[in-house]
């Protein structure tokens, strides 16, 4: 398995951190995104999007991190980071969902824009952002994850660009149920630090 | 099963789809859209996010139509919708998630925006929704299906905001690989009619 990822990409990150947990070895390739790399032709003959991270899997080329992270926790994670009822995966799957809308385009967008690596209206993504972090802590309110009851890839897929909300000027202290479930994710064996 | 939908909503026709194709009963609760019952209480204790599609399966509520599918596929279409293999899975799932990046914020936004439902920058979600299409293009050129090589929920997830394009201002025409691959999936035994 290789990686195509940049160290600051929080989607890149996600597949670090269910690597380490899971002790799964991969080559890393890293991309020069000062320079843009990842928007110039060898690297878009591999992902016309024009993002990290890309993953190349048994030969077949994958351009997105919830299919790497589906990949890897069935593969490699038995029950636990992906279950297979069709009840539990569809559970898995919501939370997945969330973290590629609000989390995405209202958390990530954001922080774009403040640091200049976006643009669109700041408020816009703001209001989408606030509405993820009311939804994270209506459901961690009263569940210590995401998903089944236990961490699955759902909590992997949504923590980073909640742990750097603060960047796109939200007040992450106003969601108390949020902050208890970042700590519990950084506490899970193998987790990697976010830079 | 339920379903919260109402007639309008691209969502929840995708969960119409796979249940036709499947037949697969359930149980249809239309929401007053037009007076806003999305947004107002017994309803948003469904889904705090004030959307349609809500399903809920085997007393859990899931506001999310990609879990729809999964649990639909899952439960109901064996191997065929939604393949269980690590590879496959991943292949489908990232088509799922495609469905909810720039085809969500590029087709279905830019035609929210021309539908006078949603506020924001036309001309950045039809930057993004002609990416959608191109990347769509790319891939059909020389697939029938977007993923594994058949029909998956990856079909379905991605076809009503593409089939709908035109009316957020794309040219669909300058697509021939999507215009057929829409046609393929009309074709498909048991498919209903988008409205």
């Amino acid at each position: 398995m290789k990686l195509y990822m940049t160290e600051a990409s929080g989607n890149s990150y996600k597949i670090r951190v269910l690597a380490s947990i899971l002790n799964v070895p991969y080559e890393k390739v890293l991309i020069d995104w000062d320079n843009k790399e990842h928007k110039k032709p060898p690297f878009l003959r591999l992902n016309p999007r024009g993002q990290v991270p890309v993953m190349e899997i048994e030969g077949k080329v994958f351009w997105d991190s919830a299919a790497h992270l589906v990949y890897i926790a069935r593969k490699y994670g038995g029950e636990q980071w992906l279950p297979t009822t069709p009840l539990e995966l569809a559970e898995v799957v919501q939370w997945l969902a969330f973290s590629q809308s609000e989390i995405h385009f209202g958390l990530q967008w954001a922080r774009g824009v403040v640091n200049k690596l976006l643009f669109g209206s700041l408020q816009e993504y703001q209001g989408y952002g606030r509405k993820a972090l009311e939804l994270l802590a209506w459901r961690l309110n009263d569940h210590d994850w995401l998903a089944v009851g236990q961490p699955t890839i759902a909590d992997i897929a949504c923590y980073p660009y909640v742990k750097r909300a603060r960047e796109g000027g939200f007040m992450l202290d106003a969601y108390p149920p949020v902050i208890a479930w970042l700590k519990r994710c950084e506490a899970l064996p193998g987790w990697l630090k976010l830079d």
